[in-house]
Order: structure tokens, then sequence, then C-alpha cells
């Protein structure tokens, strides 16, 4: 049980729109009540039959949708029932609804107008993955990182305490993201403030293992201990909240008594008022229940603690429910997926196999991440190295810091999260990893744009807040033979903390080496160049593992400017983008140079100083933000007086705005990283 | 109770080493047992009525060298007898001891070592006020930030467990600490590991008020109603751990059936096994409990709640402990400090002081800091507006998305941390606030260097961290008068995310405004000029409500490069060595102008491009890290064709490493960030 559920966590590395479009044909279902539905105001009169057939609908009607778009499939049809129950019961948008790491709210998206919008969903100009202020009055706080959902919901209840108001705030969160401290946090503040807060805890344990975390093992012994409420316990489970309300001073005593007699539950002990187990698909006794919570008077924090099942309702995702957790487009009857065909090896992949071949010769290496095994091969590492392989479920801070302590006993670990996850833990990279120059690696997959997962997931900032940072080397393979010199790299480095980063998908088709070669560190290389006045600077496209190279040669000061000659220095994977760029610019006669930087810090001086010296154009580019590689680069120009004017010296990096989600190459066409744009920067 | 601990949330705003050097001679205490001590070896034979003489005089000797150099007093008293007993039952520092949060540290210095060192405590060249890696092997982890040492620890015992070493590891953290997730964190990974980890609970609840969490009540709860363990009931309670290892699946099946009862405690649910509650400061009751846990051979998690003091055995810190935590140089006689007098107003008081004004007239203006009321005056803020503060305890990340949801709802919340501890939270900045664009207002408090408290504490990366987030405004003013003008427009700015950074310390002497107007949104102005051409560009000091500049002149592109012309552009307080340079530079015939950037986001483009057209040089200055300010300005300059080599551009910003405690000026010295580093810049 308790495995996380944010779906970037678990989802197999594909992008629905990638695939191949051979879904079969789903005829729509039959679905005559919710055909009707335009908002939650539609079904708020139904009787609870009509409101189980809705559930039934809906359930049908996102197993269609998603058959044809892919997406997360086993979360949402776990919230099915609790979906329709909480907007036939609440007054939604007013009563503020939030679900926690979006990646559950299909059928509230479906319940609430955007039915339509499903058809393109997580596609470009389509409803996005996850809830989203700005798609919807229904989406009160939008959410694609877990645990956020109590803190957000505890800020709304503040303010409607603070302006009079006396709407509801329900919060629903899976066991996987409570597992996360800042949903602890929430909570201990939750009990303090004693606000009325309804957070209804999604456990879906069941289907999932292995868990995480002894707060997973915790719920399974209530679960397994404890008789699920039902309509006729209900009177008696909710009895102390549902009388008029007693004299507060009264109120109070019990809730010291309760909580100094020590027999509740972790939340009793954190001032919530727990109720449950609930059968999260029965609407029998979830109706009843939060209608109670409804018109309770209790002042202060409410855990309904609803049981689910993942996938419920399709059984190829009930009895599969990793692997159906986010899907391709796939067949209904069958649950067979259409997964995406590539020759290509997926970066994470590669990296995996070589961290296990590091591994396999050097028994200090350790590997770490936080709830995203199979998102960062790290599930490939334990089945070779189970004993070697700590996944610590949603807790980036605990799982840096850890890292951090195995360093400083001179263990190897590799801690491997995505970019946009390891925003989660900066300060313990800052405080516990740079300070104390410990050699923690990190593996940051997920770099750069992501495709469907959108902006959420983008992966856009770390070069900018790592590489502020003193101690930290950062590098970044231009494709999947660098990545595995890299990792190499990565294992060899003790002297401090290094950074590796590189994109979602697959490399480029580049012949893979026996195994990776331990880079110098700080050293880039040129990739190719029809420069005229140094053929010695052009070491061959495998040269990787050149230890050092000669810029010495006299800068060509006296080049006229109409003799135009184009440095690009990527720094990634738009490495391929530049090759493009520059086998359109040498037709057109240009000389170009392509060099691949390989580190953003330390930067290889030599090199940028060659190129800018030897060049009159230097144009570098990213998948990152502003504050990163091009920033560093035009940095040491300045300090070293390189920025004469003789080279016109340009970055090319995100644009200060966040990208939606659509394809990655769209994405990166919006962000004006393609092979056109670095040609529209060189004229 | 339940007060964080952290020094820095607690501690006044002063420096020791700026005080007047007024102290009274403290002669040296009589302490034969502890002269002899260089290394706890030399202690770990003594008699247990030894140990509690040692004790005295370490308690003594702590008192006498805060009493000479200031630093923190209170947490240090509070753990003389648990410092001298850890280091007498366990082998440090083969064995790991783990002080969360260093500044509980210093009779932990006292026994290992550092005496001497002490006497230069938190001043250049001297001990730090935390523990280092760096200073001595009895520190094997250093802290500066709170929450760290479970996770820290658990890493250590992980790895102790992988390489079949048999050391024992302990952290100490106090219940303030443990409010933060990444503690929860940290045990529930415990809980699941299973790993021999023995955390030491620091409880000195007593000793402050209000308590902040529900934990903290829950901690209350436990301490009044359970009898503390004494020497005769200690086999009793431990006797669950004692006896020879059982098999292990009878153990397990032990375990389950105590979490599965439910009885015990928050610890015990989270797998942890619950020792305590005992008095921290009878050697009589702690050295047998110690030794017990030493011998046990219980696999897993040991919690040992220790209640104790804060500032014991000190009268004046006893009775006000709060008072007495960070603390000036002292008479230890009558506990009065000798504190610094300035007429200067410090800035964190200057902000309060306008947000209190503002707030009188906009009830939708909140204030929210996590356990830094005194530090950021949000204490002065909670005075007049008693309802509208929140203090969430150590817990940034739910501060930060707490604030989010009270954006959400149209609330103006000001959250006010220190540039350091919003690291905490950057997760939460990005994915919750800057994407949703959500009106949440950071004051950044503490940003750039931070004097005694060193490395750990310093501010140096929020520019870099935060700039490269669409969405976001960033301001730094350059004295408290502006400081009062960006709260204003701070209050009035509702269309996303703004923040503010200001330093540690005084203000600088300029006339206060009545009350704050609002800033044009990313316009500097010109402080100072001589540049002849452009007498219209010389708004007077006070211009600071200018709505706009005219920079349209013609660029004098034609002067030559023997009438040198400087142009410095200052982002935040580094405005008034500007001023001391220019006043040299234009003794010496220069044309110097001096600007106020005001903004790093978004820049005011038109006077940047003013500045770098009509003057031969133009220096950007800033005390945050490379990635921030000065490199926006080159990514300007360069998108924008003006690195075209006629204007000479440099940025000064912060050293690539961490810089040591030391005052201020000195670090900034250090830095290379004082006017006689700009004057060496231009010449």
């Amino acid at each position: 049980m308790g495995q996380p559920e944010e779906e970037h966590r678990k989802q197999p590395d594909i992008t629905p729109l990638e695939l191949v479009s051979v879904a079969p044909h789903h005829s729509r279902n039959d679905t005559p009540l919710l055909d009707a539905i335009h908002s939650p105001t539609d079904f708020r009169h139904f009787s609870d039959e009509q409101l189980k057939t809705l559930a039934r609908e809906t359930r049908q009607e996102m197993i269609r949708i998603v058959s044809q778009t892919g997406g997360h499939l086993g979360a949402g049809l776990g919230v099915v029932e609790l979906s329709v129950a909480l907007h036939a019961v609440f007054e939604t948008p007013r009563d503020r609804l939030i679900w926690d790491v979006g990646h559950q709210c299909y059928p509230h998206k479906i319940l609430t107008g955007r039915r339509d919008m499903m058809e393109k969903l997580r596609q470009g100009g389509g409803t996005s993955g996850f809830t989203k202020r700005s798609e919807s009055e229904y989406d009160p706080f939008g959410a694609g990182h877990s645990s956020t959902s109590i803190s957000a919901g505890l800020g709304m209840a503040a303010a409607r305490d603070l302006t009079g108001k006396d709407s509801h705030i329900i919060a629903v969160i899976g066991d996987g993201a409570m597992t996360a401290g800042m949903a602890y946090e929430a909570m201990n503040h939750a009990g303090d403030l004693k606000s009325r807060l309804i957070v209804v805890l999604n456990d879906n344990r069941m289907s999932i293992a292995p868990p995480t975390g002894a707060l997973s093992h915790y719920l399974s012994d209530i679960v397994s201990s404890t008789p699920y409420i039902t309509a006729r316990n209900i009177g008696k489970k909710l009895t102390k909240i549902l009388p008029e309300p007693l004299q507060k001073a009264a109120r109070r005593a019990e809730e010291t008594a309760r909580a100094a007699l020590g027999g509740g539950t972790i939340f009793e002990e954190l001032g919530f008022y727990y109720v449950g187990p609930v059968d999260g698909h029965d609407l029998d006794h979830l109706l009843p229940v939060l209608r109670n919570l409804r018109d309770s008077k209790h002042q202060g924090p409410i855990l309904l603690h609803v049981v689910t099942q993942k996938g419920k309702g399709y059984r190829p995702a009930e009895i599969a429910p990793d692997k159906m957790h986010g899907v391709a487009k796939f067949d209904v009857v069958t649950g067979a997926q259409f997964r995406p065909r590539s020759n290509l090896p997926a970066y994470t992949k590669v990296f995996a196999q070589e961290l296990i071949r590091q591994a396999g010769t050097d028994d200090k290496i350790i590997g770490i991440t936080a709830a995203m095994p199979g998102g960062t091969g790290m599930d490939l590492f334990a089945v070779e190295y189970p004993e070697r392989m700590y996944d610590v479920g949603i807790a980036e801070q605990h799982a840096v810091t850890f890292a951090a302590g195995m360093a400083s006993e001179g263990c190897k670990p590799f801690i491997a999260l995505y970019s946009t996850f390891l925003q989660r833990a900066y300060d313990q990279v800052v405080h516990d990893v740079a300070l104390q120059n410990l050699p923690v690696r990190f593996i940051i997959d997920r770099a750069g744009l992501v495709g469907a997962d959108g902006a959420t997931h983008a992966g856009s900032f770390d070069t900018a807040y790592l590489g502020c940072l003193p101690n930290f080397v950062l590098m970044a393979p231009s494709d999947e033979a660098e990545l595995i010199h890299m990792v190499a790299t990565a294992a060899a480095y003790d002297k401090g903390p290094i950074a590796l980063r590189f994109p979602r998908g697959n490399g480029v088709g580049v012949p893979l080496p026996e195994r990776g070669e331990i880079l110098p560190i700080g050293k880039g290389k040129i990739v190719s160049t029809n420069h005229p006045s140094s053929p010695s600077f052009y070491p061959s496209l495998h040269a990787s593992c050149v230890q050092s190279m000669d810029y010495t040669d006299k800068p060509c000061n006296d080049e006229k400017k109409e003799n135009e000659s184009i440095a690009l220095l990527s720094y990634g994977t738009r490495l391929q983008e530049c090759e493009k760029a520059a086998l359109v610019l040498q037709a057109h006669g240009k000389i170009v140079t392509v060099a691949d930087a390989r580190f953003a810090k330390p930067l290889d001086e030599e090199l940028i100083r060659y190129l800018v010296t030897h060049h009159t154009h230097l144009l570098t580019i990213e998948d990152g933000s502003i504050g990163g590689f091009g920033s560093y680069v035009l940095e040491y120009l300045a300090r070293t007086d390189l920025l004469d004017g003789r080279c016109r010296v340009r970055t090319m990096h995100l644009p200060d705005r966040f990208i939606d989600h659509d394809t990655p190459d769209r994405q990166y066409q919006d962000a004006g990283l393609t092979a056109e744009d670095i040609l529209h920067h060189c004229t």
C-alpha cells in the first residue's frame, strides 16, 4: 500500500501524443444521466440511486476518454464515487474542493462542465491533466505536485474565517501524499488553528505494493483492525460532533481528554477529528457520512478516512493498478495499451544501466529516490542491488539529507529525482550538501520541458538554482552516450556535490560505449566545425574523453565582420538542434562551429575564450531558465573583458513564462529553442 | 512550550561583535575537573558523582564564556547534563552524535577540545556558533538550520549497516524542530527502515510560550500525564528492549501488536520505540537510561524523550528564557546584557511599522511567518493585529502554500522569512505561488551576509532562485526609506507574487517618509550624477516616487575612452558603498553616475540602456550570488545588442564560495563588495 500516487512519479516514460494512432474506435457509451449534466447543480437534487447511476456512467465515460487520449486511469477510477458524492453533498464551487495531485481529477472534470474538453486531455490546447485555476472555477487550487492540499485548504479556511464566510473547504489527499513533510506541517498547524476543514484521506493502500514508510504500516493496521463505518453505525461514530454545540470549554475539555488518553489515531493526536474508515466506493455509506460532516458544527479539522481501490471498476486496472496508473491509449475490452515503439533508448534506462555497471565494481555506490523508482530507473537498480537502493517515499527533503548523511560516512549516494521535485529539497541541497561539500550525486531526470504533464512538471530551473551554489559541479549530456560518460564521471568524482540533468524521453540513437569513461571536469568539446583557422579544434564526435584540448591559437581578431563565423555552444540535448542549424548555415557558406559545453559549472573557460575570439557570433543554448548556463557564460565574458564588441553574444534559454502541456517538440517551438530559432538568431 | 529553538529565529537583531566593549571583567571559574579535560576520553571513566561535578563546571564555564562573547545561552544551558552524559556513555567520535540546530552545542564544544577556541566564539577566525564538520571530528554533521538531524543520522545508520560497522548514531533534536515536515519524513522512513538509531527529543517545552502547533499540545499532554522515568522504574520501562534478542518474527509480532493496539504515542505509531519522559538534568536518571539504550539489542529507531529547562542553572536565563536565548555580552551577576545602542532603525522594525500602517487601512493584509516572529517583526504586527498574524512554527513549506491559499481567496498575505529559510519552501514558491500567479508578498529578511551566524544563515541565493521564476517581481531597498516605499508597493501590487529583500541590521539614517508611496514597478532611479550631458537625469535623493523618467536623450556614443565615465548600478543596500566610491572617483575628476535599480525583475531597461550608452563603464553590484541581478543585466544587454564594446560592463556579486562567520563588514570585505572593491574595478 501507500505507494505515492503522483502520476509523474509512476508513469512510464511515454507521451501519449507521440503514440501511433492505431487505437481502435471506441463508440460513445450510453450515458443518459451524465449527458444532461453540465455542472454539479444538475445532479445535486438526484436521489441516491440516481447518483449511483451517475457514478457508473461517469466511470464508463472516463474509461472511454482515457482509452482514446491516454493519461491517468487508476487514480481517477478510484475516486468516481467520491467525486460524485462530494459534488452532490457540497455546494461547489462556493464550497472549495481541492484535489491533491490533480491526476485524480478526471471524474471531477467530467462532472464540472469539462467533459468535452477531455477529448483533448493533456494535448496542446486541450484540458490539463491536473486541476488548474485558470481552467475552471471548480478548481480553486491547482496541483501537479503532491501534498499541498491541506496547506492550501487551511489557508482558504483561515481566509474564510477572517472574512466571516461559512463555506466548506474539502481537501482530498492520498495516503502516499500523506508521507510528505508538508502534509504533516499542515496538519500540525490545522490541529492548532482549529479552523473548520475537511481532509479526505483517499487511502488506496490495497492496490499497490510495496509500502513506503511507517505511516503506511500504520494505516494498514487501522484498516485491518477496524470495521468500516456503515450506514448503521454512522450515528454512533459521529455522535460526538453531531449534537448542538456544547459550551466551548466543555468541548475543549473533552478533546483534551481524548488526546491525553492516547487512544486515538495519529490524526487525533495532531488535533484532527478522525472518522473512518469508510468504503469509498459505497455511496450508501459515503453520502450519509459526508452529509453529516457538512451539517456538523464541529469547530476544527476533520479527517475522513476513505478506503478506495485504484482502478476500481475496470478489471485490467484493478488487477494491475501500477501498470494502469498512467496509460497510453488502450483497448477498452482487453486493456492492452498502444505504446509507442522506439528503437531509441530512454535516457532514464541508459542512466540506470550505467549505474548498475558502475555499482558492479564499486560497492560504495548507493541509489536513492523519493517515490520515483520507475520514473528514474532506480527500480532497475533495485533489482540488481536491492540492499543498496532506498526509496524514501514522497519525501525529497529527507532524501537529500539522508544522502548527505551517507556521503559523510564515505558512501557514494546517487539520488535520482525529477528536476521539478528536487525543488522540494532546495534548502537541504544548500545547507546539508553544498555547504558541507559532501559528494552527493544528483541525477536530475525530466530536465527541461516534459510534454503532456505541462508546466507543473517542467524541469526549467535546476541549472539556475544549483549553479549559484558554491562547490557544485553541473553537467548535462548532449546525448545518451554522453550520459553514460557522465554517470561514470559522477561515480568517480568524490570531491563534492555533482549533478547531471537530462530530459524525459529517448536518446538520439548514437552508438553507445561499452562503459562510461571519466570526463575531465569542466571541459567541453567541439563537436563540429568548418572553421578554416583551426583544424586542430575538430575532435571527432567520439572524442569524449580527450583530457585537454589546446585552444591557445592566436585569436583571429582581425576577421572582418562580413566573414561571419558562428559558434553555437550548447548545454544539454539542444545540441541536436544546433547541429541541424549548423548544416543549414554551412550550406549557406557560413563558418560554423558547434560545441558541447558538457559542464555549466565549472565552465570550460578555455573553450569559451576560443569560440568568442575566433567567431563573430557566439550563441549559447540550453533547455533551462535565465540565470543558468548562458548567464554564466556572459558573466565569464564580462569578467575577462571579452565582451569587447568583436563577437556578438546571444543566449537562448526558456522564456520568462510557464509553458503549457503539449508535445515536447511543440513546447520547444513555443519556447523558441529549435534549430529554426537558432537560425533566426544567426541572421 | 514548543516554540522553535533555532537561534536565528529568536535572536534579537544584534551582532555581538558590534557591541560596546564595556562588559565587566569575568574572572575564570574554578573548574579543576574540566581543566583536565581535552576530549571525552578524559572523563569516560569518571564516576557518576564526578560527572555531576563536571557538568556543574561546564555550566559555569559556558556562562562565563558567553557572558564575554555573546551567543546562545539558553539552549546550551539546557543540555549541559545531556552533553556530559552522551559523551560519557557513548564512544564519540566513533559513535556519531548529531546536534540538531548546532546552537545547543556549546557544552559539547567545551567538552570536545574546543574550550579555548570558544573565547572567540562566533568571531572571525574563532569557533563557529554551530556544529561544523571542518572544525572537529566530534561534529559529524554540521547544522545551522533545524530538523536535519534525523535524516542525517538515518543516512549514517544506513551506511553503517551496509558496511557492517556497529557504531551508535545519536541525534538530539528539540521539540520545536520536530514540527518541521522534514523531521516527520525522516521518522517515517526510520520507522520503515528499522535501522538502529537513537533520537533524543530535547523537550524544553516548559520554558517558552506560546505553543506552536498540535504536536506541542501533544507533548505537553504526555509530560503532564506521565511520571518521569526514574532509576527505579527504568528496568520496567526498558524491559522490552533489554532481554537477549528474541526471534525476529516474534519481535515483529509484538511490535505489530503494540502498534495495532494504538495505545502508543505518535512516535510509536511511526515505528519508534518510545522511552520517556526523563528528567534531562538528573544524571542519576539520564546515565542509566543512556547506558541501557547503548547496550540494548533493539533493532530499530528509539526515541528518548528528555525534558529539559532552557537556561537551566542560570537564574536570569531560567526566568526569561526567551530574552536569554541569544544574548549579547552580559554581566554574570545580574544577567544585564550590554546591547549596542544605535540611533539607526533596524530594517526589520521599519518593515513591521510600515506593514502595521498599511494594515490599518487594508483589512485584507495578513502576516505570516514560520517561527521567526521576533526576527521578522511579525511579533510587532501581532500586537496590533493578533487575529491577522499566523506563526505556523518551523514549517516554511506549509507557510508558503498556506499563504497561497489565503491569496487565492483574495487576502493579501505578507509572508516574512529569512532568505536562508525561504530555501525550505522553494517548490511551494514555484508550484503554488509563481505558477498560479498568486499575489503572495514575500518579505525576505536577513538577505546578504549576516555576520556571526555565518555561512549557514547567509541569504545569498534568493535573487537567483526567485529571479528565474516567471511572474515574480523582485525588489530590494537601498535604505530604510526605500523599504517603506517597497512595503507600500507590495501592499498595492495585486497582480502576482512580489518579493522584497533587505539585510540584517540597521538602516543608514535617512529621513523616513510619513508613509510609504507606491513605486512604479520595474523603475529604478538615478541617485547622483555629475554627467555633463544629462542634468535632467538628476532626480533628488528623495525622488523615490517619480513615476517615469525620460532617458531618451541621444546616446553619447562618441565619447572618447579617455573621458572615462562610470555608471554604478546597485541593487540593494550596497548603494551606500557605491556612493562612497563615487565621491572618491569624482574627487579624481571622473564622471560618475550612481543609480539604484530598486527592481531586479522586471529590470528598468530604460535606465540600463541610458547608463550603458552614456558611460564608458557600467558596474552592477548586489549582495547576492551569481545568476541574479547582474546576470539579468548582462542578459538584457546581450539581447538588445548593447554589448557592443563601447561600454565595459562588470558585475559584482558574492563570490563562488561560502563566507565564514565574522562581522558583516569584514564579510563584505572578504566577499569583495566594498567601496574599495568598486574603485578597484573602475581603474
